[in-house]
């Protein structure tokens, strides 16, 4: 069943049918489906368009209606070309012709934008309750880890030495910076295009205002051109969602690394790891290499949004179709994923004693450049001598610390005996005290800046 | 149920066996799993390592299922972790603990390469038949509108007049070459992989080549670390698909641009043609914008692709398991589209009248400058004088043929009294006459040429 | 020169180099970088790690500097590694040894993330400005053509008559969004990352807000790790400058296909038209045709820069080079495209009477089915009725206002005399008067709210 | 200057020019431009489209300008819009008005075309014996151990133990596959357009096959229209590229973590590391990092291309001015990459002490599973049991080879005393002597089917 025989000799071949239907895929729109033209129904009848009379029957049969989707039992067919053909030839059949009133100056294409808008409000707010659950796990490890020391790295080469906790947070702020665009993008969602019509705007005196209001939008789009074509929304959910895929990625890198036994610094619960079918004693960071993997299939899915949006002439055009299962999968990608990710680090084992054995004096030479610095001599001369003590100590292949002070003197006389209390990877990372580095109690001042963040 | 249970304590939590599964998609690979099995028995059985005895007993347990599947009664559980352990559990309920011999010496990681490998196989080849559809639909359409004049566009601004099979036919190169990329690709997917194991390789003396020549493979794999994490042959298949569908678009494009009323070059047929739920007299070209559209998905299946394998390391990775259902949706998209797109060529109506209508005299432009050529002026001042020609005639709003001639001559003396001759569409046509022009007999040597090169 | 070769015996082979360096393209970011080292020589001077006699010496010398750069005479050399080398390596020239003390706590990894985000907020700005003058010249011709009526089209193909007007400001609100998802980045990339030092904090007690103050940003990064390798901010502007670019190229498609002869309903100014080297009456959108070019070019920088981000270890990776040269690109696309785009809008010339010439009763359509709903037919009934008419009309070549009533009663006999005043275009505009709607008071409306909106 | 300004009134307005003139990257194409211009000279000689004192003349110019284009001494202005219109203008400055005459029957649209394939062509060529380098490197590493036992990792996670020279070879498969690519691309590239016009083809009788074989194309294309519209060997370059390079990305992220002193598999040379500015003991694998980064850029330019192609109605839009700035990119980019990547693997230090020192039992709990396989008991049985018997050593933390043996009993009673001598490294490699196998004569015979191929 289609909504436009009307003019058509033939009905469309049955290839062209299964290459245009879209009820597979945007059944899952049948409930915002029904609560907009529930919501239309009696914007007409207030408009004069309709009778109470014909609004209260037909908003009774989308309400049975309603019931049946809630019930998992909606009855479409495989002739329903979508969603809205569907729900329209069921309403007729519960209420008789009276339900061809409902599509008075309504038009898919707002319909369509509508329901999409709705769907995506509710998808955008359940992400963001997720993210929420990411970010208490990781306080929740970091504040059990605030004076653990560890390696930290920059091009994975040992660097200088943190906090496990610092390690941790720092995933905590990109969330938080997803989550602030998440929001942004909902706002922006919550723009109501019903009552644009087809393109050109409502004949009908309808208002506008009320019906947004009605379905929970914050605003009415403002020009009805525009209202049937904007996917903005869309294209900005799958940029989110695959910012978000980014900083899951990372963390997950660190953890398959990590917990390689070369590294041993942590290793994921029993519960979230996998196996192998040959090789038995397998014990794999599977979930961490699907949250790696997934920023691709997310990539995919808003660069070819926005390839499909790319040189599209004004208003509807059919190409628009292609936005669904791009953002339902980003969206189910996400429900999948984040629960998983939460799970892995409320449970994840940290192991101190392989982070600790982890520390190599080499983690401290900038410590030695900036006691040089201390000492007067300028930062970048200061630099060139460490090199050159770490060069030293490299074909010797001896630890900085055991490098005897008159041979420090040889290339500096301003080493002296408290060149020893460099070596000592607690003081150097209370050193780091200023506001976002990684001495213990500035990050206790972090975990307390992301609590009042998260409880705002 | 999963094949790798003895080493945990605890088994998988909920969410991750969501995320992890992937029998909801990999359930398709049924039946190249199942051959693929089959002949791996036989490997095995061959090599010694079991008994002929086994290796029929798995083999009639196999077929049992193969007809399961082919019959669409595939008994797959939720609890199954993927196709592979599907089929090893289904097995072994058949045919008892000998069942679990199959798996000797083999790993997930070989198993499902070759699946993959298999099934591409069989995809490759069935597109490149649609393509085949798709250019006699061309072909067919060409031969009946090589006499037929329309204005060939650059820029979309008028050009110089083409034939319209001359249009048509560029479609059948741009498909030829897709085909002989797609039919490189395919024999760069048939080498197998099988004998891999997990990423070290066989323990046991099977014969890789007389197991891959059982399953239609041209050549096998020559190191496991690569043929278990090589997945060139769908980034391959991908890029192919997707360079068609950019092919497909910018068909889509002209008819969507022809179908307007303002050309009216072309009509589609009803059968290929939607209507509009709220305009009744809306004829929509939607297969064509859902050609144009699929570009999108397309391309971010393969850059989707491309970035999950970007950085992963050496050997087998869970990431590898997003390669699928890129692949499979891109396939599908294929199966859904090509016999749409042939089924709009075959029924499309051209309609040469308003295309000769079309033609203006500006198209012309060029001949009457190379006229000038011929009266010895050089090319480049040619030019420029029919720019000035053009711009008296914009001024005027006078069509070229109608300039008087003492205009003509106030601008240069070479203009003589058969300039008049130049205004003659077909002329101007006939005279592109070289390989790969415009002109009929042009055309027809092209489409001679694209007979013989599809008979091959 | 580089900053680090004390420890190396060798140092890097010359096509390593030739990779490596990146002064080629970060040499744009000289002046934000020594804005950048002059609040940085103040911060350790204030937390007396330096002499004040020092800053001021570093102060003057990077003044110096900052003098050449802005008169483009900054002489780096081609053995410079990057921007930040050679400003160290030219300070220490002018001022001595004490220039070597300008990096102390200070790591290029806290620097480059500062010298970016500064670039990042001017151009973000200075994109902004531009995207307004566009909105301007939007505005500019809309006023204009309030009362010019002209087809709407939905899937290309004729579907209610709107304004001209409408169809231009429908672009306007596109713009909109863009600028307000600009600001919002805008405003999370004004973070400071200066004090991260190379990934675990500043040794020296300087004051990270005193510094960000200094800069102009709004606030300090709260995690040291993030703040070295977090490149959402770019990330975030590439996607918003590609949307930006996908609803130019809409406006693109637009005109392209409006110019067209068929069309004739707009015409770019000779200003911004090119010609042919070959076909002397070419007059070719190409601007137009560019600016539907570039989204391609935008989206490929922005998933780029997303697949370089995945899967990335914490902290400051190399891969983190590969930020720039995409975001400049973006940004200088967008200076030159905006400016022209604006240029193409104010020079356009509309074209009332093709427009008019192009209404056809068919546009009615929905009118007639809308007469039917006022005598009481439910719409979908009075849409199947009208679609037989337009099938009948279709079959005869008859317009829809031509058939006579009795034909239309023998469909129904809710037509009637009154039929005929469906068939005027202005009234069916008019009618279409609720918020956002295309009638020229509705209009009027949105244009005084699109002023209000950019004059706030 | 540009070729087409008869016609205009006015000329271009300066911020059209910026946007729109391509010298600025086109000039890259001069030589092949040039030589494209003497065949053409003589093609149209030839043909009597000229005289041969001409094509004499326009020769001699061309063959002056080519001096200067190799000596970098070619004078373009400003105010050229491309390098055709250069070339044109500095040809008739040198031989006069004469120079004019070399255009006829020529479009910029088959020249650039022509142009570009030409380009393209070479720098395929010239990627392909660089690739052909990185295979002889990996090679000459791989003959040099051989004999090397290192842990094979699926997931990150031990596996089974490998040779080194198994894994460096892993890498050479992939080249292989990239040259075949390549040089199938480099066929599909080698058709010349030239003679196709701007779109409808060339009016004057020119013979195209001998032109193209003037200029080392293969063939002629068949197609006017697609001749100067298709980019698909852009693109197919651009994919092969960029696979290229993802295959790069994983041999770097291996290097990147097995240089990690807590691996120390391998170490780069000096010549390849490099430092940091702040912190004295770095030592960096910059260039491994900028390998596996410079995939995110490599897709950016295919899919931004893809992108950019979609949608174009047919024959020539100026959209496909975008085509050279990605192909020039991708191409320098290989230009930089692949040297250096030869240079890594040659002067790569390998650590046969550390590598050996990672073997840890767990990678024989397939070899113990096998052994169980050997007394009877189904793979799948077995695998468990062993699962168990790793579960058991991990509780306890021992190795597997040091569990009692009556300990293992309790499992199964088909251990005995035969089970020590599973516990062998190297008997566990020379196992895998399957073709593709990590064995070391598995390992050799693949390394001579290397050289075969290579030497082919």
């Amino acid at each position: 069943m289609s909504l436009w025989g009307g003019r058509f000799a033939e009905g469309p071949d049955a290839a062209l049918k299964a290459l245009n239907d879209s009820l597979r895929f945007d059944q899952r729109l049948a409930r915002v489906d029904i609560l907009g033209s529930m919501a239309y129904a009696q914007a007409i009848a207030d408009a004069g368009v309709i009778s109470a009379d014909d609004a209260e029957a037909i908003r009774s049969g989308l309400a049975a209606l309603l019931r049946d989707v809630e019930n998992d039992d909606f009855p479409s067919l495989a002739s329903d070309e979508d969603i809205h053909t569907a729900v329209e030839r069921r309403l007729t059949e519960i209420v008789g012709a009276v339900g061809g009133k409902l599509h008075t100056g309504r038009s898919r294409n707002d319909q369509v934008a509508t329901d999409l808008r709705l769907w995506t409000m509710d998808a955008l707010d359940e992400i963001d309750g997720l993210l929420l659950g990411v970010q208490r796990a990781l306080i929740g490890q970091a504040e059990a880890h605030v004076e653990t020391l560890m390696p930290g790295y920059t091009h994975l080469q040992p660097a200088q030495p943190i906090t496990a906790a610092h390690w941790l947070m720092s995933f905590f702020w990109m969330v938080a910076r997803d989550r602030e665009r998440l929001q942004q993008c909902r706002r922006r969602t919550a723009v109501s295009p019903l009552g644009a019509g087809a393109l050109a705007g409502n004949p009908f005196p309808i208002d506008r205002h009320a019906l947004a209001e009605a379905l929970g939008f914050a605003s009415v789009s403002q020009n009805s051109l525009d209202a049937v074509s904007d996917r903005d929304f869309v294209a900005e959910s799958l940029f989110t969602i695959t910012l978000t895929s980014v900083h899951l990625s990372r963390f997950a890198e660190d953890l398959i690394i990590y917990s390689n036994p070369a590294f041993g610094f942590v290793s994921l619960s029993d519960r979230y790891s996998t196996g192998s079918s040959l090789m038995p004693q397998k014990r794999n960071a599977d979930p961490m290499e699907l949250s790696r993997a997934k920023v691709g299939r997310l990539i995919g899915h808003m660069a070819g949004l926005l390839t499909t949006l790319k040189g599209l002439p004004s208003s509807y055009n059919k190409d628009l179709q292609e936005d669904k299962e791009a953002l339902f999968d980003a969206v189910d990608t996400m429900r999948q994923l984040l629960p998983v990710v939460a799970g892995v680090i409320q449970t994840l084992h940290l192991n101190p004693d392989r982070m600790r054995a982890a520390l190599s004096d080499e983690l401290l030479a900038t410590e030695l450049a900036d006691y040089l610095v201390r000492k007067g001599i300028p930062f970048r001369a200061a630099h060139h001598l460490v090199g050159e003590v770490v060069q030293f100590a490299g074909q010797r292949d001896l630890p900085l610390s055991e490098i005897p002070l008159e041979r420090l003197q040889m290339l500096s006389d301003a080493f002296a005996d408290d060149v020893s209390a460099v070596f000592d990877f607690r003081l150097a990372v209370e050193r780091k005290a200023v506001v976002g580095g990684t001495a213990p109690q500035a990050v206790m001042a972090q975990i307390a800046a992301a609590k009042a963040l998260i409880d705002r």
